[in-house]
């Protein structure tokens, strides 16, 4: 059997999802490991036994990530794969877990076929991902690359006030491997979309070519608190309705700009809240995201613009304090492109994307060629029991990464 | 000194708003006396022993209205005057107080000056104006028109739980008189504002020709919960966007539908209320009101028309629960101008306006001539310990009552 014909045991891959869904299982099919629990040191041990199951030389270094070597033919820097496997407190199955057991199984298909590559392959995951314990999110992955000091990661506190160092001794996943003990030659992140893109239109397949860049505010508005009968309309200063304006315009600034920029108002608080009184306070959050760190810039430029307008019509104050703000991520093209070849090959409707959500890939993009594929999430549904996957699209996205990381193991530069 | 040239003693006025308002006394000035609890019968004894001082034969219905009779020199229907003096949980201290004080000094003073009236003067107060412990608001007043069957409203059950039947009983309120023991030849009621225009304009008195009409609704939006980044705006069904579009709409509604309509979003509600997730559900209250019936059905149908495209556009479903629905009240003309000619008279400056809170006056404008008489509201400031009314516009309030009651108290027919 030549190595273009290998297909991966789409069966053995359910089955280690399905063991690795036990550890911290909760109702409706989904996981709750948190990173650094004891629910995510069960899920670690697994994955770690499989790992030396399949003759990998397991490293875990000083932020708990967990590295599976295979040795190539040659000395050279090796390809890597992976993703996480903590979850949010409400987490589905496949999330994480699909990148890390997806790549596992690439190297046990890869160890039946006696295939050997020229680059060593190397199955990563990494801590706290999720960003659900312990802040900020991708934590591992961006300690990895360089993005946040080992000392300042280990001293994050998390939502339950231990210290991420503390839990990684306590679980046994401080390990002895240096920061960067690989410089990987590419990386390459199976996942699910957590979007309704693909299932949408019923491909495949999804190509990730960019990573939306990413800005949160909170805006806090004060008004004046007054009587819904008795106050003129003019003689208002109605911080409900600055809030619900901000939201309105949101939307049209997405309309204006195009299917590059979404924008989000989720969070909306009143107070006092009452059907009778205008609002005296609201605070609402705007998550704006775009591919482009320009088109992005304009967007929150335009934002900052419409604000200083509302305020002054309406009389009401309003300051933004900023939660959260990343640049876009372009991934590598030659890399994409070879996903989209292998895809090609392998007769899987596919398209390229961009992602909504931040993946580890994004972090490992600092320091290597990376990036990312897709398989659907039916109906979009994410961090959530019922997060699902078909077990079909399972086995494509699978079979697309053993090809890719195959091509990527024979190149010489 | 002719009846024309009388005015009240302001100061023994301010003397008795002091009283009264060290009863239930809470931080910062105000009044905490809801409905037949405990501190409301202290205020309601202390009023009806001032009742007593001043001569007045006082009668209790059944419903705990309390009336004040002084005799007139004929045996005709009585002009009655008075509000409530039941407070909202964080009440101020002239809400509905002034009205009955108003209404009790007018008669001291003509005591003091022996000046007899043609037709009885009857100072009142009605049960449960507030609505804060038992509903519906305006509650005594509502029984006494006929507008609620007594024993229904014995039945009513307070926020905690007590009956109002046995809670009459409790404090001593529950009277021999029947339910409509007089039949007015006219009623006025002294109030605050409770808004700003006063204030705002710099005018002492108000003539109240109307009461705007109410329509609240709580709406109720269904979408879908979903990821605010890997989610493309045109696949959102997006609950909070939805919620924030009504509220822009009513605002607009206003604009189009000119000064007589207001609007008001002051409860908004989203789940999950995340940043990052687009929400699900949204529940909103709509607060409608103007002074003519056919604008506030056309303002209710519009946003009946608004909400179906709404659904259509977003793939949202969206729901209406209705709260409360009261007509618009038009005052007696001639009553109205009658408050006009004496504020004139005594040199006040005057306009016409329209009340946008519910006051015992529209109750009782279902079975006599009716009208109300504002003084103004320090910045419009109402239902909080901070509600404040300028001394010289509460003796001016005083004054044009007691020479509308007068000459209403003089009238043959």
């Amino acid at each position: 059997m030549s190595a273009g014909n290998l297909r991966i045991n789409a069966e053995r891959l359910q089955c280690r999802l399905q063991a690795l869904a036990d550890i911290g299982a909760i109702d409706g099919g989904g996981c709750c490991r948190l990173a650094l629990t004891d629910d995510d040191r069960r899920g670690r041990d697994q994955v770690v036994a499989w790992m030396r199951e399949l003759g990998l030389q397991v490293q875990v270094d000083a932020i708990g990530n967990v590295f599976g070597l295979r040795a190539g033919l040659r000395d050279l820097p090796p390809v890597m794969s992976g993703s996480h496997i903590d979850t949010v407190r409400t987490g589905g199955r496949f999330d994480g877990n699909l990148g890390v057991l997806g790549a596992l199984e690439v190297v046990q298909t890869l160890n039946d076929a006696g295939v050997q590559t020229e680059r060593p392959l190397v199955v990563a995951f990494f801590t706290n991902e999720e960003g659900a314990r312990f802040a900020p999110d991708m934590l591992g992955s961006l300690v990895y690359a360089g993005g946040l000091p080992l000392a300042q990661a280990l001293e994050v506190r998390a939502i339950d006030g231990a210290r991420l160092g503390d839990e990684l001794v306590r679980i046994g996943y401080a390990g002895a491997a240096p920061i960067g003990v690989y410089q990987p030659h590419a990386f390459v992140e199976l996942h699910v979309e957590q979007g309704p893109v693909l299932d949408a239109e019923g491909i495949t397949i999804g190509a990730v070519e960019d990573l939306q860049g990413i800005s949160w505010q909170e805006l806090s508005i004060t008004g004046q608190s007054n009587h819904a009968g008795t106050t003129p309309m003019r003689l208002r200063h109605d911080a409900g309705y600055a809030a619900a304006a901000v939201s309105h315009f949101v939307r049209g600034l997405t309309r204006d700009m195009g299917a590059g920029q979404v924008a989000t108002v989720g969070k909306i608080d009143l107070h006092p809240n009452l059907i009778n009184v205008i609002a005296a306070r609201a605070k609402l959050t705007v998550d704006l995201r775009n591919t482009d760190e320009a088109l992005l810039q304009q967007a929150e430029a335009r934002l900052a613009e419409f604000l200083e307008t509302l305020a002054r019509d309406e009389g009401v104050e309003i300051t933004s304090r900023r939660l959260a703000r990343f640049e876009p991520v372009c991934f590598d093209a030659a890399v994409v492109q070879q996903i989209e070849r292998v895809t090609q090959r392998l007769g899987y409707p596919q398209r390229r994307m961009t992602s909504g959500a931040g993946h580890d890939a994004q972090m490992l993009a600092r320091i290597c060629p990376s990036a990312m594929i897709f398989v659907p999430s039916t109906k979009g549904i994410s961090h959530n029991p019922a997060e699902h996957t078909a077990e079909a699209d399972i086995a494509a996205g699978g079979n697309v990464l053993l090809h890719t990381l195959l091509e990527l193991a024979q190149q010489e530069n």
